[in-house]
């Protein structure tokens, strides 16, 4: 007898028979007596259509207005899926974010939530009804619709399990948990029984993506119990993400192998190793609005040093410009991009208390002849640029030299 | 220097191309100094889809998850249209229904207005800014979605206008003005310049279809200026309804030949001329759901008579069904039905005071050999019912006999 939200992602309501699927599966939890919060995102597609709708008309779509259209495709969701929990006989009423309400900041397009009222949603449940609310969605101060960006659906989950203060947030995807490394590189990848918070962070920021990672800190913040499901699996216990270290548990070293194909290299050779020089790299860039991941700089030779950083390959060309902008003014003797980069990462909460773990990642990837062009570590993961064609390979052989293959 | 309510149809909206026409034509108006507001439709199709979607789910889709779905298709376009207009440089707001906030009753799926909130429209206006409101929608007390029902798009343009106290409301759609007959059938038929509220209304309930009649009878309890214009024409000044008679303006006997195929009959012969036996055949029929149009009881003879209605075509075997349920309590011989008939009206407000309208209507007719089943009349409109395949011939002759093809 618990409070339990359900989060079912595109692809489990991608179609009305997945929808009545969606609807078994509550029904089903309905019927052992839990109350049920049901947080839905766009069938599958929709968004994508509603924005290139969108695009055909302006070419960038003005904010407020795209998130009035793209909110749409979940408004239908929670809708057909109400009507799918009548026809099975179990009473349900669907909310739009703004009914809720889901009350946000007024940044259009990647809003942050603020606050939910959850008294409507009470009485449902008091009445014995699943309440469905739809994901991404929520409401500004002055009643305009906004949208939490991509993703955002997740957030919506985790917010209102927070809210509520639900048992468990439940989040129903197309796989089944969180695996040592994508399936699709490494077969023998296992699914992980529980991953703390943190390593979930570092995996989902580093491309693991079965979560968005802006949900993860929300449920680590309010300290929400999040479980990541199969919707197409009838059993299973998923991976539960925990955020308590349990100090008689042992941990593996490492827990995981994430990468990232989304990345692309910028080097700065040649500039003057003076203070303040980072800044006048990193400002412009960042002024163009462009993310940028890991941050290198090299111990400076007579007076001149480099300097490299990854974006996201889609704003390498707009980074390099910006840089050959500012480059006479900070001094550089070059700026050279290269967008055929990946990065791979080993993430375990273990290697706090094991020594040895970087070595073993550099001998196993130079024993496949893996050139290694950037390094960077944290506590819990050491990440590592490589060529992008050796991608798989690394994975693999990282997978295997962890152990991550066995049980 | 006026407030215009504009609304453009699913059709004037179908595409994003089709937007982008309807923006200029706003943007051309708003050049001239006019205040706007414009109510959007679906974009055609749309809701239609939304609705096989909604079936597909729940064969009877639940009344109040239907109008959470159906709701989105007005709501996208509005947002389009915002998007458009800015490309334009027009500044725009989008507003849904319940954003403007369209006051409605909880009857979901044909939900009536009650009020509408002015404020946000006027000081959007005030600010330059060009108002869109997605027609057909609105909101309960309680914050539900609700919909208006169909063709319900026109009604939240009227009502708008009435709100606003605008100048005119200007209905955009596929035809550019009420036409004498349906040109499809008589190619002769030519757009009357104006046409009185109660013409039209006879005309639209009859089947021209060009304006929903809910719309109409609003706009003439708010005495809203309504005008009937193609989007897809630059010029023209379309069809103006209008609701004070001018009594010195000479009237056409008959300004237009409505019909409808869409009538079917029911005969109940033989019943006991006796008060009361017109609620026992057409108060189970009510009871059904089932919408009654032409009512004819004829003298009774030997104290028995027949008694006959038309009903949508699709409720004739309900209503069949209906009336054998209750043939014996009532005492009735049979109970026949037609689905194979049409009605042909004449309508003109210089009826009222013209004599020999209705002999020349039927002397036409009978000249035609087309036998007459039954006759209703009313102050500006007769109607009669005949078999369907002369409905063509029927509209012709009586357009021509009327002199409807000559100016």
């Amino acid at each position: 007898m618990a409070l339990i939200v359900q989060k079912y992602g595109g692809t489990s309501v991608g179609s009305p028979e997945r929808i009545k699927n969606v609807a078994r599966r509550v029904a089903k939890f309905k019927a052992q007596g839990h109350d049920l919060v049901v947080v839905v995102s766009a069938m599958s597609g929709e968004t994508n259509r509603l924005i290139a709708l969108a695009k055909e008309v302006q070419a960038n779509p003005d904010p407020r207005e795209l998130d009035v259209v793209i909110s749409t495709g979940e408004q239908v969701t929670i809708g057909l899926l109400a009507m799918a929990l009548k026809e099975l006989g179990v009473d349900a009423r669907s909310y739009t974010g703004a009914q809720v309400k889901v009350l946000t900041d007024s940044t259009f397009t990647k809003a942050r939530i603020q606050s939910i009222d959850d008294e409507a949603m009470r009485a449902d449940l008091a009445a014995g009804r699943v309440v469905i609310v739809a994901g991404f969605q929520g409401v500004d101060a002055e009643g305009n619709i906004t949208t939490l960006g991509r993703g955002g659906s997740d957030t919506s989950g985790v917010a209102l399990a927070a809210a509520l203060k639900a048992d468990e947030c439940q989040i129903y995807t197309d796989v089944d948990g969180v695996y040592t490394t994508d399936p699709r590189v490494v077969p023998e990848a296992r699914k992980l029984k529980t991953v703390t918070f943190e390593e979930m962070l570092e995996m989902a920021s580093l491309g693991s993506k079965v979560l968005q990672i802006r949900s993860v800190e929300f449920a680590g913040k309010y300290n929400v119990k999040l479980r990541v499901l199969s919707s197409f699996q009838e059993e299973g216990e998923g991976t539960l993400i925990t955020f308590e270290e349990d100090p008689t548990m042992e941990k593996p070293v490492v827990s995981g192998i994430a990468f990232n194909r989304d990345e692309a290299r910028v080097n700065v050779t040649g500039v003057p190793d003076k203070p303040g020089i980072a800044y006048q790299i990193l400002g412009p860039v960042a002024d163009a609005n462009i993310d940028v991941d890991m941050i290198i700089q090299n111990l400076g030779q007579d007076g001149t040093t480099d300097f490299s950083f990854t974006v996201p390959k889609n704003d390498l060309a707009r980074a390099i410009k910006v840089l050959e902008g500012v480059q006479n003014h900070i001094g550089a003797r070059s700026v050279v991009g290269d967008d055929k980069i990946c990065k791979v990462s080993i993430v375990g909460v273990g290697m706090r208390s094991h020594v040895g773990v970087a070595s073993t990642m550099f001998r196993t990837l130079a024993e496949e002849g893996i050139n290694i062009q950037m390094i960077s570590t944290s506590e819990i993961k050491i990440s590592v640029i490589v060529d992008e064609k050796y991608l798989e390979l690394a994975v693999r052989v990282l997978h295997r030299a962890f152990g991550l293959d066995r049980d």
